[in-house]
């Protein structure tokens, strides 16, 4: 009998910031971050898990995971892993933490962290990737273990066993369809970011149509003739058989951005993301109505299941980015994805980051397989960026994910990132420190 | 010219749960604390706020208090505190911090407590208590501290102004009026909380009515027969000419508060308060149009302007209850209030805990003279506890909270009572640990 025996929390920061790489009209100066945590058993079993931010803070996440991983401390971790479903509501439940959301902020994010260690746990000890382990789990296993609470007037337990009934034969046979293909599709944002040079954005962009993709994602909504600008040059290069989807980080309020889409509709946009504020789902909802036949996405900043299932509620949104670091791991994100199934609205998964990527490749495979079915309108984001630093990173090729095979939940970094990037003990920081070069903080 | 010269944070937490005060069906075994924070200057000036939460993870809020607050160090305090507007929105434009809500969660309760100390140091340093000091400012003034960012769908900066200049004739004269009644009506939840005897309900209903009251609150939402038996007992204390509301604390699902409402329809309550998920303005609006007449109130965890934004345009809430410590401080609760004015929403600011009923006061008493200029259907809550921890602890007489006089934001604890309730290092939790006794955290 195993038991969970310590965790290990680590503050790590990347100096994102120095190249302007994720740089929008909201979010300038990213210092790409983690709080990570391991749970670590005494049978040598361990799972790492973690929430993204893009610098300050870090701290205050690596310390709300540690506190809520500590009633995990000496439990059995054969009966934690056994019932995914029940250890999240415990910790869930915590009534003086909840206040700090409830459900949402730094306490949520820490969720996120352990309740994705536990599942990387769980994968690792069946010997399967993520994805995998998903797949092989049965409709009401994986209903026990969705956290369905305050759902029950969009979707009710009944519907979600029956949606996950529906796509259970087929299930190998989509297995062998993704790697047929190559893998999941893809699209890019590593062109796009609103700090880099015209040249750089043209260089980039052209690099990526090289590469096979077909998708790019520009960032706008700082000046509307520089939008122009970008848009044009995005489209020279890319052509018009490729889609653009454009990206305004929530700088607009929603008569703003009903004005600023339209103006920029000349370039045909797939779809115009995070037009307003994330938590505005009435606004999402009048902007839709009003950029049509442009297409609103929104979902990187969904702070919990019950604004994606108002977003599904009021026909806000037509793509749902939902973000596998922000909601409370695979427990919150299969409630999601039921919801959009049973709304008809596809999920292309938030990433890039730190990790990100990593973690979504499972989820969208687990969608494909056992929910959707589908892959119309499907993609899931891609930015080619610090995956070194993961002892699994993703293998994209040819703008497709390609299925990792690697037990977890492709969370773990490589101790040597670690001990360079832990902030501010690591030795990247203290060399900057020495430097007296103060980037973040 | 003074500057801001240092940050005192401390984690001050009392030990509620010992006397289940505050323990209703989501939050049973609550220890309310107060992320408590100190601006210091070098003139001798200080201002004091907090933001309020109920045990672990105080110190959460409390570092990020003193991160929010770290940018302050060393600036003019005349400049700070002569556009109080400038300033929130350079704190709140922080993308990384920001990157953690936005907008929500520990990081948003740590700009409130950041703006609380800074608008309680604007009231003292003009020598007038917080309500005296928002009255004096012209509608330009208020419009410009106010955050209307993601509001102009519906609520523009002309209206706000619009709203506040209807209101400007007769401000003395309600002054006057407040005066004369004995000051602000409230109502009181000191009776109704979930874990006390039928026998301490009884009393402490039979108390609050002897001391003037004419509204009371009961937590219900944890077993129905219960609620029954402790509504049926409230009715035989306070009568049929009393108002009684109703109070679940989040614990239902939308169509199980429907039918959980409809079944205690018999004892008339004036409002069922957090039905449900405080997210949830879609299921809000669901139970209104289904329990009706009784209203629907919500507010305490409603995280953001934008968020009551929403309440407001779907006509989901019938009594809004904001939150002083929740919403970062004046500068969002204006926002918040002058939209109720325009949706003719009454708004009854939620308190108690550990200072709300400090704060709230002054706000109670800004709307009614300078906003709504009515009292009808408005009622602020009173619990009577912890008080005494306050230098200028409010005064409640009658059913009303007599006007504040000190200058400030009434927020200054006694200094005794942070050495004693510091956690964990104050004198009372040395003590507590000594004996072995673990209670919170």
């Amino acid at each position: 009998m195993a038991i969970i025996s310590g965790i290990r929390v680590h503050d790590i920061r990347f100096p994102t910031s120095l190249q302007a790489d994720g740089s929008d009209a909201m979010n300038k100066d990213g210092d790409y971050s983690a709080a990570y945590l391991v749970l670590e058993t005494d049978s040598g079993l361990r799972g790492h898990g973690f929430t993204f931010t893009i610098g300050r803070g870090n701290d205050l996440c690596a310390a709300a995971a540690r506190q809520r991983a500590e009633p995990l401390i000496g439990r059995d971790v054969d009966s934690l892993l056994d019932d995914l479903g029940a250890i999240y509501r415990e910790l869930a439940d915590d009534s003086q933490l909840r206040w700090l959301g409830p459900e949402k902020g730094v306490v949520h994010l820490a969720m996120a962290a352990v309740m994705n260690a536990l599942w990387d746990m769980a994968a690792r000890r069946a010997g399967v990737p993520l994805w995998r382990l998903l797949v092989d789990m049965t409709p009401d296993q994986l209903a026990d273990a969705a956290d369905l609470r305050y759902l029950s007037d969009a979707l009710t337990r009944e519907e979600a066993v029956g949606i996950l009934r529906a796509a259970e034969p087929g299930r190998e046979r989509r297995i062998a369809e993704l790697t047929a293909r190559g893998g999941y599709p893809c699209y890019t944002t590593s062109a796009g970011w609103l700090g880099y040079s015209d040249d750089k954005l043209r260089a980039l962009l052209q690099e990526a149509k090289d590469d096979g993709h077909r998708h790019f994602k520009i960032k706008v909504g700082a000046d509307l003739e520089e939008d122009r600008r970008r848009l044009r040059i995005a489209r020279e290069v890319v052509g018009w058989d490729a889609e653009l989807m454009i990206d305004a980080n929530q700088v607009w309020d929603v008569p703003q951005a009903i004005d600023w889409v339209n103006e920029l509709a000349e370039f045909r946009p797939l779809w115009i993301e995070e037009p307003t504020s994330p938590d505005d789902v009435l606004g999402h909802a009048a902007i839709r109505r009003a950029v049509s036949p442009i297409g609103v996405a929104s979902g990187e900043h969904g702070m919990n299941r019950v604004l994606f299932k108002q977003m599904f509620q009021a026909e806000a949104i037509d793509f749902c980015q939902l973000d596998s670091a922000r909601l409370a791991s695979v427990n919150e994100i299969l409630s999601v994805y039921l919801m959009a199934q049973k709304f008809g609205v596809p999920v292309c998964p938030h990433a890039g980051g730190v990790g990100l990527c990593e973690l979504v490749q499972h989820l969208s495979i687990f969608d494909f397989v056992a929910v959707s079915a589908s892959l119309d309108k499907r993609l899931t984001e891609y930015v080619d960026n610090l995956h070194e630093h993961f002892t699994d990173p993703v293998v994209v090729s040819n703008g497709h994910y390609v299925l990792p095979s690697h037990p977890g939940y492709s969370a773990e970094l490589h101790e040597e990132s670690i001990e360079r990037y832990e902030f501010p003990t690591g030795t990247y920081w203290l060399e900057r420190s020495a430097e007296g070069v103060l980037v973040s903080r």
